[in-house]
């Protein structure tokens, strides 16, 4: 395979034509291509961009490296939800056994928390058994009766793309939009999707904190999407805060639990029903809002949703005692509340810095091969804008030890900001949503 | 070493300070960072530059990864040629003795060819018994003894630059003007110089062949070599046609002696006269061109320089009987003329096309490992402008075989257009200096 022409296209601003991407990504993915010229292509596109078609063509190759998902024609439609990922973000929890439960397939393949964010695999894994390893044809079958999976990326799905993921982390290449759209929706149009939601988290805890980078995203992967033939849509969603209370692993199970049966935090339950009502509309391709979301707000309401997950836990291995016994869950050694200095009002509560105090606590990883401690993490009561009286609990953490929650503590006090006077208004929880006919405002 | 921030911070625009160039550079050439982590880095610096101080340190660590050349205390100050390259470049054959002869100490390394443009080494190794192997050692004590060694690259000068050029060759990042200048300097200034200067070819022939560009390396290779301690100087010479007449190894040895006697080419005596005028002026540090051009002149025209060139080839293990025996060089079996096909003038003389013609004759190389065969070439006996009647000698083929030289003829009548008027001007044999002061043009 000779490259050195295509580095140069590319990085004298020219484009490479679709069978020249796909030559280049199966031999990439075949060890025929050494990672240095592939590093330097890489740079060369992030500086000068992707044609459409190149973008495109990119996704397509590393599908076509690895394996797809595809089902029994008695399948109901299949749908999937991704977010960029945040601190304190659930809803994937939720959202899976929701929309399954009101009819739709949902073949959803998670990934485990890095830096500052969480990963749904180390949330589900904190439920005693519970395994998401399974294989692409256990999963099939799974969810052909069951109607959801919940699984870990396996080698089988777009190998080229995992190969290519290493190489931008090492080489400063992670944070080109177009190789983000394609490293997302390649591993998304492998599942075998009759449609697509997609959380795109924006604020200051958000993977891309500037709403007009999100938006760029968005449009990419939404467009991309239709282009293949998987109808996408996205929200953008705030991630100026935590979402919901909860931030940690078995803390992160408990609430989805809750919110599962009908309460938990608002900010959860209203993102999660906005998201499934994107979802069971753009699949079952009927455009009834209203009724998608009364339907969801029952199952959640009523139980079934609940009821979907017990099943989902007990077809993974999972102890399902834990949705009735929330305590069969890692419980910490040590909880203490931090209380608020003064009275006043929650001027930010920065979400990356929770973040990465629920990581010093162990809850998280700073590289892939850490261990985590299922049990930690930090519950934050307080939204922006809330008053507060002096000694009002903020947060809770969840810590082994009296050292660790100490370290916490003061890493809490300066990640929430109480003033006298609230601060600028916060994000709209759902602000935008992107469709292949364009940008709406919501908020 | 963690590489992946100062990627980031190149890839963002910003700069990398001295030490982190340094560490870089040498860490790399331990094998300390990966290939795909500097083929990142290298195009990151392609698309924005380095800055003056980066530019520095970078020289300066591809300097300190490997030897240096020091010489006795009564060594006659030190002076080298650099050339980008060229068809028909057989200069530093007649400059550097010519150079010697008058005083100076000419410590050259030089290297091969590989394209369409040819090298100072497999030039001198058309003179049977030749060798340009010498240790730096060796190549030392021939300076301090001779006042001149002609020698390749070993693996003691710049290991980094060595290992870098070959990254870059395969990652489309050789065309960076300040990577170009910091592999050019870092070896050159590693002959422990006191004045350098460079020979920038411009024109279709030429591995820069805009003005701007060629400017800029000019600018960019003075100013560092300057700040080094090095006093440097540039000449833009043209490479819209080939330089002389003879293209071909032994061809051009041949030549390059005629020119040490005090014959040759004009244009070759003029140009080699012009760079040896600016190598005394600057190695002497006196400012009197006209009598270093007059001492220069009268060294070729009353056979010093051919004496110098002859205790060269000598000391060097070469046949010294060449030097009166021009038929002692490799002889091509097929020697053919081709003649210009109607009345006219000579439109334009392609240098690519004619340098390509001696790699398709066996004399050049496509690839580092490529065998060439010394005596064949081609020599080019007309200038754009020259007025040509039918069956005028255009040229003259030396080919191994009727068929090599069939298929010479036919890209030689491309190669050479000959049109009812001439042309537009070609450029000036020498148009421009640039010194630390500023650009200046000559012509």
């Amino acid at each position: 395979m000779i490259v050195i022409p295509l580095i140069e296209r590319k990085r004298d601003g020219g484009a490479l034509s679709r069978e020249e991407w796909r030559s280049v990504i199966l031999a990439y993915a075949r060890d025929e291509v050494p990672d240095y010229q592939m590093a330097a292509l890489l740079m060369a596109v992030l500086f000068n961009g992707l044609a459409p078609h190149e973008l495109g063509a990119l996704t397509d190759a590393m599908v076509e490296s690895g394996a797809s998902l595809s089902f029994a024609a008695d399948t109901p439609p299949r749908v999937d939800k991704h977010s960029t990922g945040g601190v304190g973000d659930k809803v994937s929890l939720v959202l899976a056994p929701l929309v399954a439960s009101v009819g739709l397939a949902v073949p959803m393949i998670s990934g485990r928390g890095l830096g500052h964010t969480g990963g749904t695999l180390d949330k589900l894994q904190s439920i005693p058994g519970f395994r998401v390893d399974l294989s692409l044809s256990q999963a099939r079958e799974q969810v052909e009766r069951l109607g959801v999976a919940l699984i870990g990326q396996t080698g089988e799905i777009a190998p080229a793309d995992r190969k290519l993921y290493a190489l931008r982390d090492a080489t400063a290449t992670v944070d080109a939009i177009p190789l983000m759209a394609a490293s997302i929706m390649s591993k998304k149009l492998a599942e075998g999707l009759n449609a697509l939601v997609l959380d795109i988290k924006t604020g200051s805890g958000a993977f891309l904190p500037e709403l007009d980078d999100g938006l760029e995203l968005a449009e990419t992967m939404v467009r991309l999407g239709h282009e293949r033939g998987c109808p996408t849509l996205a929200l953008l969603t705030a991630m100026d805060r935590p979402l919901g209370v909860a931030c940690g692993n078995a803390l992160e199970v408990r609430e989805a639990i809750d919110t599962l049966r009908g309460a938990g935090p608002a900010d959860l339950r209203e993102v999660t029903l906005q998201l499934a009502t994107e979802m069971v509309v753009l699949a079952n391709g009927a455009d009834d809002r209203p009724s998608a979301r009364t339907a969801l707000a029952e199952a959640l309401d009523g139980g079934r949703a609940l009821e979907r997950f017990r099943q989902l836990v007990e077809a993974q291995g999972g102890d399902p005692r834990v949705l009735d016994h929330p305590t069969q869950l890692p419980q910490a050694r040590v909880v203490e509340p931090v209380r608020s200095p003064v009275s006043g009002y929650v001027v930010t509560v920065h979400p990356r810095s929770i973040g990465q105090t629920v990581v010093g606590l162990g809850g998280g990883r700073q590289t892939m091969v850490d261990e985590i401690d299922p049990a930690v993490g930090v519950e934050v009561h307080v939204k922006p804008g809330d008053a507060v009286g002096a000694a009002t609990p903020l947060a809770t953490i969840h810590a082994s030890s009296a050292d660790a929650a100490a370290v916490a503590r003061r890493a809490l006090e300066d990640a929430i900001v109480v003033g006298p006077e609230p601060g600028p208004p916060p994000l709209p929880l759902v602000s935008h949503r992107v469709t292949v006919g364009g940008v709406e405002r919501v908020a």
